[in-house]
């Protein structure tokens, strides 16, 4: 029986290219069910496509194998890697794009894929998410073992986020991700904050400057046009504007933009 | 056996909105078939998404299971609905955006969703896609009972469009609905042209200017760059420019603009 | 058994054009699988979605059905085709859209689509998609004899794209289509190259500048915002940027730009 595969590229979807990977998924798995994730990262952004996998990919049905094609290295010696971890089956460029979703397991199991008997023939230079990660994808979503493809490795590309800082009255993050509605999702986790708010009230600043004396709990609880702060549904600190973009009116710049959150006691 | 499940909503197809609801239907409801719909809905947008709803929703097969997610009010206390009309059911918040496509059919049966132990655990204040809708969905796709969901509802929110005004010689109503070629959709029906068609030649009024002398049959009937009136495939009259977009030429507004059909004995 | 649709119009996926499609098909097919090509081509752009369907369709399993909706002439006297070609199946409107791909392969047996009993009830003047060809493709993914849908046709439209020219030392052809990289892709195949390069050192000139005085391998052989001429993933040259946009930058034109390789002995 063939399973759910899952795809992230940057190839957007006016041209053939995702369609021909589909193809190629449904010559060699026939039945198998393929969910687009996104075709819309930036091109070439590794990190943005990371942080959406990593979002994703826990809530599919385990043995989903999640296939993510943002790779500007290709035709050059990167690894095509394949991998299991937490239940999941990774496919993609050795060049960190799966490794933030991965990190959400333990263990992962990670192997080159090299066997050019299950890659297209002949092999292009410019498109192996049609010509060595479909077939790949394919042949795991049809039950074919992980360990039959190629060696395993002990070292592969691992993204790292910066690191927060933090103080007995505050935490330092920053915005790593700006969704379509502008909304800024920052790596400062409900966990972090609930740290804080035992010890007094909270205000966030943005860039510096302060925005808000207050961390909300729904979008409506602000007027329309001002600045929110809440947790988001990825368990994160959001900063948004009720009906309008945080992105635009508060300048947010994904992997730059820093976020404290301070306690007033 | 799993059925079929559509999806609207306003989350773009960029970030991992939508897939985090697929991975939970398909978790829940393996082997279903998702439609998207659409997820280009202008943020918030709920009058847009219940007409899309309207127009999409009867053509599937029976038992579909049709999810509408434009929820601006997410969080807050509006109630979540489950509900059966004309062989198809329906998921979504209760704004309204799925009051159009059951008010074609009589006698809708609506509840409200209250099962928790249904929906996912923990549950977000601002991704009830995801949380309770996408639940739901696949618990009514794999065969789960309607009445188990919750208590039966005799009000909900119902989205009224505009009336028409009809006098002996001509109808007024409103352009209700802009597609992506600029077409302008109306409220006024076939059979109130046919009605007004048997009594003499009809000429089309848009905002009141005269644009056209004729209804049309065919967008090629008409020279590049000129207006077009016709019946179009929903049914309703609508405004068009052959080549072109009716929405920049004719200034265009949805749930604004005025349309008259007259007709000269 | 049911079996895959693809899909190919210029509809956009903000309204319900494309769903519609797939309530008629689900309906009439249930069980199959659908796949989108691209909803994205340019309204109208028959050469462009022509392309596209001529890249990705061989891609799929023998047995596909192929549909392709790009139709500015619907409700004219054009026909509706119903086609084999290669173990493929292909759908769509007499205007050349599906003439690239179905000249891949030798003696494509093509029929009107005359079957009023098998197409939506009633049928609308715009909507073909939705009332005469979804209808048509549903009935061939079910098993259903394409002899049985109407008269063998000897002429249909066929798209010509302009011929090369070729002297000793040069091949001249043209950017046939802009990717959404905007990357250009060429009517020059790679054995054309082959040829050429067995007489000496390449050189590529577009729109009469000479750009480049190799043929590279990959993308990441060149210098970020430089040129690059490489044999894509569709085996015809390509213009692309490094890291950039070679239709902004060296402002190409589908279906205008002229393209020389010529040998340096």
């Amino acid at each position: 029986m063939a399973g759910v595969i899952t795809l992230i590229t940057d190839f957007g979807t006016s041209d053939w290219y995702v369609a021909s990977m589909k193809g190629v998924i449904l010559s060699r798995s026939p039945g198998c069910t393929i969910v687009d994730i996104t075709h819309e990262i930036p091109p070439g952004e590794v990190v943005a496509a990371a942080l959406v996998l990593r979002e994703a990919s826990s809530y599919f049905p385990r043995g989903t194998v999640h296939v993510a094609v943002v790779d500007p290295g290709v035709g050059t010696s990167r690894a095509a890697l394949v991998a299991r971890a937490g239940g999941f089956l990774f496919v993609g460029p050795d060049n960190g794009v799966l490794s933030l979703a991965m990190g959400l397991h333990p263990d992962p199991e990670v192997r080159a894929m090299e066997r050019d008997d299950i890659m297209l023939e002949p092999r292009s230079n410019t498109f192996h998410g049609r010509d060595v990660f479909a077939p790949a994808a394919a042949y795991l979503a049809s039950g074919g073992e992980l360990s039959s493809l190629g060696a395993r490795l002990e070292e592969w590309v691992r993204l790292e986020l910066p690191a927060l800082r933090r103080g007995t009255d505050f935490v330092e993050g920053h915005v790593i991700y700006l969704d379509r509605f502008g909304n800024g999702i920052t790596d400062i986790s409900e966990s972090e904050l609930r740290g804080l708010s035992r010890k007094g009230r909270l205000r966030v600043m943005v860039g510096g400057a302060l925005i808000l004396d207050r961390v909300h709990r729904t979008y409506a609880e602000a007027l329309p046009g001002t600045a929110v702060a809440m947790i988001g549904s990825s368990g994160f600190l959001e900063i948004a504007v009720s009906g309008g973009s945080a992105k635009d009116q508060l300048k947010l710049k994904a992997g730059a933009t820093q976020v404290v959150v301070q306690c007033i006691p």
